[in-house]
């Protein structure tokens, strides 16, 4: 399902799947230069922390890529004006950031060499930083299927898919990898007001590969977990602090609350790139908040007083005392707090 | 704001609020016979327990009342077969059962009469129905504002206001009591997916009355509680069981959760119509469920795969243990339970 990856390179042009218009369109955006990758992760095209940082950093490479020749000044500068334009885009998702640091050592270790190979390196850095994307989330899926039971139902909130990574997802590859490794795995997905991720990608890219998906409101949770119709909960995260808290897309707390309540494991999924060891713990996490008309409208559909007052915060923060485990390529870390993440990655 | 009361007996007909059109506009249904109400309830187009009871009440008056002159045989006919229809709409609501008994009861307590007298008894009733409930909303209000801190935010799902009931409101008739009291209340209002009821009716009714309302999407909620940004939930109910089970419009168990968690009071409105000595607990009450489309689409727009399969259950139930307050028109019940119900019932 190449269509369906969420970033690629193609031609010298960064090509984004537009993820505002699934499931209805299947529009594929070639952007050529670093400003449509801004607008692009802006207004959620893409999203997903792993696909926000696989799409930066091609964006720098666009920076640079794409320009005519210039000095060595002139084009560093060029880099760290598309560095700094990016890592204005959205506050919360840890690999954002990671993913332009990359970026920036590249071009930084590479500089004594003339333009065109410092230019071929920073392409190189980013198709690393795809390519090594997928082969996370493969590894995740592996480690995190020796948590979910033979014959289960997993909920699961937002998209932490193959729409939100390189490719084949964080929170769904396990679910993926569990269902390769033969086990009879259903999925309800919480639509995930205000940009319903949730109705929008997890349905239709797990519709795609034939896993039983069913859609509920994010309200339905606690019903549906309360009737036992659920057996484990996992979910894909934006910035892991140094002692377990996530960050995730907002509504992921309350699950994790109801997770406790109704004695089901609450599973984390997310890639190295989304731990962050110099935020001590989630009350340090930013916390971006989005414009009030995702909530006021639907679409382009009022539902709402057109002058109520909104609050809209993207994200909120679990406590890492309301995780069961977290999974990363590296494995599964069970209650994982400061000590034991210390450990772990080393 | 007359124009914004629910159910009115207008010159001989039923004249509904559609509260599917509102807050974008506010269109009046004049309803000359059983069936426009029947179909009115099912698509809501009037909703809110206490107020869908008061429409089957006068939908039981139109069959009877704008009916040609009969004998007494047709009358009874007419009069049972509408109230068969109209407890076929919903099931999960008691005060719709309720109203039809006592019309029942209306018409078979004066059948020794003329038929004049009997349709004018029935039309008495329906009438009082509607009197009463707002009388006894106020006495909730009144009741219920005892609860409510001087200067705090209040947390409410769903719309259990004046659109809900004959006017006033339940779980907002403590809100505007307790500002007619000159405490100072703010508002939270859930969305309410599916059908947006907090999004389209709550924000609307609070905005007419200057109340300081903020909408949020109802995956929000656990965010803004642990935020400190609410300090009690007050919601309506469907149905009370005889042990204080509550069936609320669905999300509304995970709200009580959420409050229990962070130790903020869930307060639970409703008119003892609503009370139901003959469902032993929240295990007994049968939840509706409706048209997959409802959680598919947001008005007429598809926002998730068209055939992606749906479970959506319109009412959860709260356990009486997650329940810190009772109240109706006769007073408060802390922390309910059989015992304490069966003696305040009496």
């Amino acid at each position: 399902m190449d269509e369906l990856q969420a970033v690629q390179w193609h031609n010298g042009k960064v090509r984004l799947l537009d993820q505002t218009k699934l499931p209805q369109e299947l529009v594929l955006l070639e952007i050529s230069d670093y400003h449509g990758v801004v607008k692009s992760i802006n207004s959620l095209a893409v999203r997903g922390a792993p696909a926000i940082g696989v799409a930066a950093a091609f964006g720098v490479v666009l920076a640079v890529c794409n320009a005519d020749e210039v000095d060595r000044a002139g084009f560093i500068t060029r880099a760290n004006q598309a560095i700094d334009a990016l890592k204005q885009t959205r506050p919360t998702a840890k690999n954002l950031f990671w993913a332009l640091e990359k970026m920036r050592n590249a071009m930084s270790k590479n500089l004594n060499k003339p333009l065109r190979e410092v230019k071929n390196a920073m392409l190189r850095q980013a198709q690393d930083i795809l390519n090594d994307d997928i082969a996370r989330c493969k590894k995740i899926g592996e480690h995190g299927a020796g948590l979910i039971p033979f014959r289960c139902t997993v909920l699961t909130h937002c998209n932490a898919g193959a729409l939100a990574t390189g490719g084949f997802g964080t929170a769904l590859g396990i679910v993926r990898a569990a269902i390769e490794q033969g086990k009879k795995i259903k999925v309800f997905a919480d639509e995930t007001r205000p940009l319903l991720q949730g109705a929008r990608l997890t349905t239709f890219e797990l519709m795609e590969d034939d896993i039983d998906v069913t859609l509920i409101t994010d309200s339905m949770a606690a019903y549906v977990i309360k009737k036992g119709l659920v057996q484990v909960v996992v979910v894909g995260a934006d910035r892991i602090a140094r002692n377990g808290d996530v960050a995730n897309k907002i509504g992921t707390y309350g699950l994790a609350i109801l997770a406790k309540e109704h004695k089901i494991p609450f599973v984390v999924a997310a890639p190295l790139s989304t731990f962050d060891p110099d935020t001590e713990s989630g009350d340090d996490i930013r916390i971006e908040e989005r414009d009030a008309d995702e909530v006021r409208r639907i679409g382009d559909v009022l539902i709402a007083p057109e002058d109520v007052q909104v609050f809209n915060p993207a994200f909120d923060v679990t406590p890492n005392e309301l995780i069961s485990a977290l999974v990363s390529e590296r494995g599964v870390v069970r209650f994982p707090n400061e000590e034991k993440l210390k450990d772990w990655l080393k």
